[in-house]
């Protein structure tokens, strides 16, 4: 009995057990063959990688999506995305939430600042929004994105193709059913599915709590640190990013070159964007230059927001991180934000998440120069860094990944996803109180 | 008056302005016609960065040493080797010795462990010592490896490359006179070359101050926590990277697969070693299998130990984020070493260290995308963890660089001799008491 109960209160074994058996179902689904195109269902090993590609909205994928499944086997997928997406941010708010309960005033006082409330009826009432702005926001999105389909398509097709579009991008999933792997290279130039993409991506990707400062904003008049941090480093890397990739591929006749400046601009802008994490592209991966990719390598694994759709070591941990190095170059004792002070705890969590990640982004890339071989080390490096932070982006890697290859992509992308939610919870745990401390010792760095 | 006082006790301007003039100084050296064998000296980019990798003692090499020189060429490579190797170790033990006077009774206890004494007479003792080891293992490697290559060449010429390659890799300097880029590749297999190499690259790149505390073991009967770090992962470094390049590579028929079976331990034990951060090889380093290479650049990051004549972000720095890692995941509020504890302004200073490392690590990897258009990723990869790390290991590009190349490259270098002791001086310097604290924020990691 007390094992059952801890067990259904053990979150991180929720979050695992639930995505696992997703997956399982949507796996199932697949193989059936009134799933694909040729009426055969997708081979197993397929069929598992794809669901967990749609489930842990990655978006890498091993047949490409468009031109292989039946609308039932897109519905699948689709169907799999809003889960996933919605479950994982409904699952990191409430564990946020639920956190602030256990260990202190302090913690909580983030949840707190956005909901007033720690009551099981709060709990509701935050779910209850939760898919009420996933509502509203994919809706916004489809209708706009359809309106502009519907000038190249029939309006049947153009209404699907907008709401899957909309659905896949503020989930941060990467899905696109354009067919030949070509992503939306066909509207790199186009203003109205840019600016709704962008939109969509980010709102996905700045995470809940952001999204409901920012609604609540008219009347509280005030953010949260979290809050502002992951607004100014998000802007920043966004800014950053699409200045140096507009200037990294300004000349490259693949890309940019034969493109208006408006398109230099939008392609330079989109491609900044997706590694937040979405993995739809505008320009075609391969095609850009070393140093690009090498950029979008360094995006991805920064990520998207906690508490979001998106994966990565995250924005916010890698502020922190640079926060502690600035303060320890200018000789300051603390590390501070926007007037505030960020505890040891909060800079040694940050540490920990993105070690572990440099860890195991560099073992999975290392064992992919061992079941790939001949293969080029910057396309299993961006493979690599891309499953983990669940972006879906790839150099064309994917679809001719060996079975080892594949198995050790979809576990990378289902770690990627629930690992460091897994790995927040656990260092979250109030730390042991030891009544005796060892004896300082001195240790020369550097 | 007071400014050139100032200047003459600022260390870290010393080191940058002491090294700048030993480059520049062998530069001008180099480019006579007497020191090159086709008599018409270096061109001055080449003799430049000859010069900065032989002060630098990293051992990247844009001409072959061998090849190139005459003897006289190769004296100013010794020399520079020499008082660049010599020079920064003692720089950088007094350097600890001068911080310790600085700060606090605490930071200096390591360096009074090993000399009881912080007077002028303990310096010029320090130093002298410093001096005498060096002295002593450097005629000793010399007068073994003599013997071993007379077996092959004349004596007069066995003794002349005896000492050069002692000198060279005591201060992990990399450079080897074999000719033919071929480095040590005909003794892959030799156990009294082995030894004798792997044994001086182990002294010089674990630092005088370990040297010492070891020479004392007999009568002090202990060791410091700063020394039994080091060589507690200096082991395992070593150890564990033996063993997996010997799995890695032991079915390569370009490497370890025709060899014997002491050959083959002895080949992976020998590339386990010299990315701490020697430079000289037994094995063909463009041969390695990707994994491998991708291993070694691992290894070539972390480097050696502080105060030594090796680079890297260093053994201490690694140990203590791992430290700070597992001590977070298992809910300690400490992070302990042997029974001592770390202070958060170490592991503040390691993350420091680490972080930059890694900055300037990924952005010359970029540049260098730029300035070699074409060029094998992971190779130019392993040329910048190798030139900032002081390694001096290349996958064969460093011959084939563009001017730009070659110049970024050569500050590459410089900056990873005198950068992480220039930056270790300036985050020792006490930090600002402050009396005002900003409240405490919270942010969400991960
Ligand atoms: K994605
Ligand atoms: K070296």
């Amino acid at each position: 009995m007390r094992s059952k109960l801890l067990f259904s209160l053990d979150p991180p074994k929720v979050l695992v057990f639930g995505f696992g058996l997703i997956i399982l179902l949507g796996t199932l689904l697949l193989t059936l063959p009134s799933a694909t195109v040729d009426g055969r269902g997708l081979p197993l090993l397929d069929a598992l990688f794809t669901a967990t590609s749609a489930t842990c909205v990655t978006g890498l994928v091993v047949v490409d999506t468009g031109d292989t499944f039946t609308k039932f086997g897109e519905m699948i997928i689709l169907s799999m995305i809003q889960i996933g997406g919605l479950g994982f941010m409904s699952f990191a708010t409430l564990l946020a939430f639920i956190l602030g309960k256990r260990i202190s005033f302090k913690e909580r006082l983030i949840i707190q600042e956005s909901l007033n409330n720690e009551t099981v009826e709060g709990i509701v009432r935050l779910v209850k929004r939760i898919f009420l702005f996933t509502a509203v926001i994919e809706i916004a999105g489809g209708v706009i994105l359809s309106m502009r389909f519907s000038q190249n398509m029939a309006a049947g097709k153009a209404i699907y193709y907008g709401f899957f579009h909309a659905i896949s991008n503020f989930n941060n999933a990467g899905f696109d059913i354009m067919g030949g792997y070509k992503g939306l290279t066909a509207y790199t130039s186009d203003p109205i599915v840019n600016i709704t993409m962008i939109t969509l991506i980010s709102f996905g990707g700045i995470g809940f709590i952001v999204m409901n400062e920012l609604y609540e904003y008219r009347r509280t008049r005030r953010l949260s640190l979290h809050s502002k941090i992951v607004l100014s480093v998000s802007g920043i890397l966004v800014f950053a990013g699409a200045l140096m990739i507009f200037i990294l591929e300004y000349k490259n006749p693949s890309t940019l070159k034969p493109m208006s400046m408006t398109g230099k601009m939008f392609g330079a802008l989109y491609q900044a964007v997706t590694p937040r994490t979405a993995g739809s592209n505008t320009l075609n991966i391969p095609d850009l230059k070393q140093s690009t990719l090498f950029l979008i390598i360094f995006l991805m694994f920064i990520g998207a927001s906690p508490g979001s759709t998106g994966g990565g070591i995250k924005t916010t941990t890698f502020a922190i991180l640079l926060g502690a190095v600035k303060s320890q170059i200018r000789g300051r004792e603390d590390v501070t934000f926007f007037g505030r002070r960020v505890d040891y705890s909060i800079i040694s969590k940050a540490l920990t998440v993105t070690l572990i990640a440099l860890f195991l982004v560099g073992s999975i890339t290392m064992v992919l120069t061992i079941t790939e071989p001949g293969k080029d080390f910057l396309m299993l490096f961006f493979e690599a860094v891309s499953a983990f932070s669940t972006v879906g982006l790839s150099m064309g890697l994917t679809p001719e990944l060996s079975s080892y290859g594949k198995i050790l992509i979809l576990i990378t992308m289902f770690a990627g996803r629930v690992g460091p939610l897994t790995l927040a919870f656990a260092v979250a745990r109030k730390r042991k109180e030891t009544h005796y401390r060892h004896p300082a010792g001195k240790v020369m760095i550097g």
